[in-house]
């Protein structure tokens, strides 16, 4: 799909990387409705971005909120919605059982799957219930410029996961639970979703440079930056923008999870 | 670790795959205590199990209940549980957007992660706070007989995920998000209860035979078994067992995800 | 990596993806030098697509004509070849027992390793010699185009599987393991490289538009686009060229397999 | 399938995981013929297991003294042969480039694929070939022991993989690209003999105790026991003997790849 000119929700727009796809899609010429629940962060975003983007206070984890979140979405780019980029969620570091053999709260297992888990599935089924309504934009045809020209398709979703879905160390039950559904829900997302000509991946982040990473004492960093193959620091924003962008332009990727990590693989602590 | 004279907690154990594990670890000796939401099938297993298998009734669900069952379970079987499986579970088919373009109920996409992630971990929780307290098992010694001898080991965790959790069909995007959480939880859970001496270990079954497949249409039924490289069969829930008694007894299996699938793969519908 | 100006080496790259790939490349203001056994195609390439392009006949199973092409392409382009696309390749679909249950023929299976994996590995060895030799790109500075200015990186290989890495179909025992083994490398090749900024990636193509393929009996073709979620239609080139060129260009991606097959699962036959 | 009376090929059965199984194969009633290339081993181990054991030399490098070799295992024990299992393997630590950025030898890198990858698949459709002439063993029959009577089935195939084929680390390219291979085959090879109702599973190891582990060094071992979940030991051979036999138990286990390694995941050096 062509990014100029189409518009794009992206959930947690306000910081990180959906912050970083938020500019990479305006610069780029698309439109961008950026959800998110953090109001301040969320307007100065806005303020920087300008007109192309524009910011809805939106709370992933209650249908009603999305719902209207989508409704005026509608209304500001009518008959135009074509992605979304389902950054919104949030981790976790919490013992199955800690040093006093006492087990994890189970209200946080549960809050971190309704962010990230549910949240995800509830803001794609709306929107793309908005996007299947849509005709199709146009057919690919070989020798005219074939993936930039559409595939019949009416729009794409993608999902974030995270390398804990695969390889979650202590402390990540919950968060690789909930990142892992993420990951076993992209296939049968497609499934549905391709018949109606939408398509649904997923991006698995290694360790990107946030404002908690940054914080996070030196020899932890090192930790994580010993386990990389190259290069050994921390993803940029852009980084994983540029590969939501790639995945929006290409038609043919769908169904699958890509991991963006520099070739980290995460060690047990 | 040995079975014989363990004690084992078999969730969902009234019906079905976990009906064939609590068959079978009280036939290999180990005593079993049955935790299911349903009475009457609960208590004509005991019935015909006999004194060795226990019903308890116990919504995973609920914290309160899965509490009270597991107190119950220690009073029956003071210093003696060893073991958890995980088999209370439930299916789905609803697709993301439905053919006049309506999305998926968001109700049933949390229902079925709450009984099957959020309930397995919250048992999982819960009885690896009781195993933890116990003393190890003896040493693995080479020469002596090895894995018999148990590594040391306090216990072990055995979940139930699904071929839906890697290739999950249409209609299963809620089923698959819960089962790619249990995948998801695997290795990090081994990791935290790693430290307590306990394993966790999950089980990807294929297409069973259990009164929902055996009542499907002749012609579901054929498509599935043709996706099959052998034998083009259901699965026997003694299949099923037998794996998860080979997990029980063997204390380097740890922290991934086993396929009992007979060589299928789930195909788009 | 920045792809204008610098030189790419394509195998395989007189037809199919990698045809598709020298397209892309030289579009895009790459050099690139083509090496492929099959001379006429080479030829008629190189002519097609101009100045930018050089074929250099070269026998991938052959370490003595690896090596003369690589030197003659370091003539042509000194201190300039910044990455390597292996698309030399070849299928196969035998049985390891025929109807009559006689075996697989062993030359055949080890023909398709050599090609696929051993070639591929060949000239990736070679290859990443020269480049390890030179100066690493600028460093990646945020804000100043962050992914554009390199990660102080060397270079990149891409490799080439196929979904039968992982979904092998009948009759794909010897293509299966040739693939699963070009997956297998990837990692240790990209810790190995990684010590010199070099990266490696490998895509996993489900099925593309190639001669083969739309040659193939209706039925056949009808078979293997039932199995996609979306677009159910064989892969255009440009598609796959796509991918190749956001790799170079994404620093941050390593050490991993991309599956691109419209969310197609090889299904048994 | 049963293991009493039925006679299995255990290839490298002269040293460590193959010496294991074939120990247990014989307590558990099995004849084990055992093909190795090290006489002076294959005789002690006969000597020590008994006349359940035979040992027959065999390269599984040359298709001839294979060959030899099935035909002799034939003769001794006819129509009786209803498994493999190939242990037969050989490791390797060679960087792609290394400091002085030399590439990798590529003798060296073929000679690892032939053992493992090319040996593994000469001895499988051999010795397949031979298990497809025999009747199949009795019908599963629910209610009358399942699995242990048999699905119809005529033989199982266990391959040898390595963790390396998911996580190879620094300098095992070529032993990931072996072991790659042999996972990659894994499904295709059950897809093509599930029509001769042959069984083909791969076991993925991780660090078991050898010669050559404990020979290595103490900060070397620490390193690899510091990435496992639990147990934090080296594996037993008589481990990896359980898990081989519960898979010639087990009918509905097929083309999958068993991880056994305590939850071990191979950290970059
Ligand atoms: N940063 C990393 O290294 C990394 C690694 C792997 C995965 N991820 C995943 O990437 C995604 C983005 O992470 P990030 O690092 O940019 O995080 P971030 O905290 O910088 O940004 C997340 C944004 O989501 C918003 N958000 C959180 N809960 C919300 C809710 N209920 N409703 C609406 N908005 C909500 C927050 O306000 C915030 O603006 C997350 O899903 C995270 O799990 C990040
Ligand atoms: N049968 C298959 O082919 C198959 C395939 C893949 C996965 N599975 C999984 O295996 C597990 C067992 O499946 P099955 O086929 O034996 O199902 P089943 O329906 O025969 O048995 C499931 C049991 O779980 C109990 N249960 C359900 N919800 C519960 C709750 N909230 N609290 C307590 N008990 C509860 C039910 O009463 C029932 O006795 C499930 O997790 C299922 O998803 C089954
Ligand atoms: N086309 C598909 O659908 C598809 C799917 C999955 C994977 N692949 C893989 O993609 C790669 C390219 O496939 P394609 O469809 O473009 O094939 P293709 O046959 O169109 O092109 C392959 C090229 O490789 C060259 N080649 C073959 N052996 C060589 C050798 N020993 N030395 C030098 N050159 C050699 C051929 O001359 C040819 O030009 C292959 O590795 C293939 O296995 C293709
Ligand atoms: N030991 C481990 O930690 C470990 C881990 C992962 C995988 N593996 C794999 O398990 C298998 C067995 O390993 P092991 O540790 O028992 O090794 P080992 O060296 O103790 O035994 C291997 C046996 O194979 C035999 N052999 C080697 N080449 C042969 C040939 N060409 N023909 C016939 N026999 C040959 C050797 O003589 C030896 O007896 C190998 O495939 C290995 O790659 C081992």
């Amino acid at each position: 799909m062509k990014i100029p000119g189409n518009t794009f929700i992206v959930t947690g727009g306000a910081s990180g990387l959906g912050l970083a796809t938020c500019k990479r899609l305006v610069n780029l010429g698309a439109q961008v409705v950026l959800l998110d629940f953090n109001e301040e962060n969320g307007k100065s975003v806005t303020a920087e971005l300008g007109p192309k983007c524009t910011f809805i206070q939106c709370d992933v984890t209650s249908t009603e909120s999305i719902t209207a979140a989508i409704e005026q979405s509608e209304k500001l780019h009518p008959d135009n919605i074509r992605g979304l980029v389902n950054c919104a969620g949030v981790g976790g570091a919490i013992l199955t059982l800690d040093r006093k053999k006492r087990p994890h709260d189970i209200g946080m297992f549960e809050h971190i799957l309704r962010i990230n888990t549910i949240g995800t599935f509830d803001v794609s089924r709306l929107t793309s219930a908005v996007i299947a309504k849509l005709p199709p934009l146009g057919k690919r045809i070989e020798g005219e410029g074939g993936i930039e020209s559409g595939g019949g398709e009416r729009g794409v979703i993608v999902n974030v996961a995270s390398l804990a879905a695969f390889e979650g160390q202590d402390g990540q039950a919950a968060y690789a639970a909930a990142k892992g559904g993420v990951v076993g829900m992209t296939l049968p997302m497609a499934r549905d979703l391709g018949r109606h000509n939408i398509r649904v991946m997923t991006i698995a982040p290694g360790s990107f440079e946030t404002p908690l990473m940054t914080a996070a004492a030196e020899s932890v960093q090192l930790g994580i930056k010993k386990g990389i193959a190259f290069p050994q620091e921390f993803g940029q924003g852009q980084e994983f923008a540029h590969l939501v962008t790639s995945i929006i332009e290409n038609t043919y990727l769908n169904g699958t999870t890509i991991r963006i990590d520099a070739g980290a693989r995460l060690a047990k602590l």
